[in-house]
């Protein structure tokens, strides 16, 4: 692979990482709007705010790259347009959910591509991706409100399945579409099971960071207590 | 006035201040998502975010006088749907003006009754409401908007007449249900015209307050080269 190569394909994962942040802004946004009481409402501003601040982390190392900003942001912007659209929620909780389980999937996707890019990039990606601290906030709220209610727990199991079906989807739609973005995630996929020899291996089908990625949040939901 | 009243007083404007910072985040956000250009977008998205950090250091102040901070959030909760109801903007400079014109009022009616409570919560809105960067953004957008395109002046100079005429409305019935309020703006107002014997004057009607705001937006309408 050239320099140039490595250099897009930074550029390309990190304009995505900074995309997922705007989007998680305005997400945290609505919630915040749509929030049940005036504690939640607080909570969910505070982390549309932090979520701007990981989104300008990025954005400033787009710059260090020579990238422009709103380029950049825009470059991915309907890519989870039809997400949005498949899996609106009916209920606060199922708000939750599809935050968690929607960011889940697409946090690990960043997080396996970013061993495919610059040390440099690689560290603020996995820093920005492990700043997010409302997804400990979401699993408290959803054990709360599944406690002691079977069919909540069983009606959300049900919408979980829903949404990350649709994650997969985006995601596997995004690699088809983005081959950059492909041949990262195919060699994170590599270094991550931890031979040490990584990109000197075959690099792993699409496939194979689609069945990564599952299992990933099959360990999600059972931290929920809810079948993936 | 017993330290209770003032206590009181003091909490009410702290309120008011943090649920308008509130709305502020709230509206910057539907900006973002409304912006015709993705630097526009970046910069509405950064302006929530710093409307939370003021919002932020108010509840701070209200902590630090016994409130709690979801009580008070949700004590203005609703003061804003009347006046958002009657002034959804159809374009984007008009989504501007709307801003600049309605916290404009907002904004002078807190720093007049800031006049009335003690002096550190006086000093926190102060700064607060001075920290409002967005103002100058919304003024260059929109003189550039104006600038060869006098049908446009004309359409916004309405607009702009419509949008006071609401705020004022809005604040004259805040002033008539919150008598807290109304005292601190009067005595606001006796303080601001520089005697620098304030509250120990005659303290002023509402109406004198909703004139000393008209003559705020006016000027700043000229900042436009807009009629008030």
């Amino acid at each position: 692979m050239t320099t140039d190569e490595e250099h897009a394909d930074a550029v390309e994962l990190l304009a995505l990482v900074a995309t997922l942040e705007d989007h998680a802004f305005v997400r945290f946004a609505a919630d915040a709007v749509n929030a049940p009481t005036a504690d939640q409402r607080l909570t969910r501003s505070r982390m549309a705010a932090l979520a701007v601040v990981r989104r300008d982390r990025v954005l400033d190392r787009l710059v260090e790259l020579g990238a422009d900003q709103a380029e950049q942001v825009a470059r991915f912007d309907r890519v989870l347009d039809d997400f949005d659209a498949r899996t609106e929620p009916k209920t606060w909780a199922e708000r939750l959910l599809r935050g968690y389980v929607g960011c889940g999937v697409s946090d690990d996707l960043c997080r396996l591509a970013a061993w495919g890019v610059d040390a440099q990039s690689r560290d603020l990606v996995l820093d920005v991706l492990d700043d997010a601290d409302h997804v400990e906030t979401a699993v408290a709220a959803l054990c709360d409100a599944c406690a002691d209610d079977a069919a909540l727990s069983s009606r959300l199991a049900l919408w979980g399945r829903r949404v990350v079906g649709e994650s997969l989807q985006t995601v596997s739609q995004l690699l088809s579409s983005r081959p950059g973005l492909a041949r990262l995630a195919a060699r994170g996929l590599l270094a991550s099971v931890g031979t040490g020899e990584g990109p000197s291996q075959e690099p792993q089908p699409a496939s194979s960071v689609l069945n990564q990625l599952t299992a990933e949040h099959t360990r999600r939901m059972s931290k929920l207590s809810l079948t993936a």
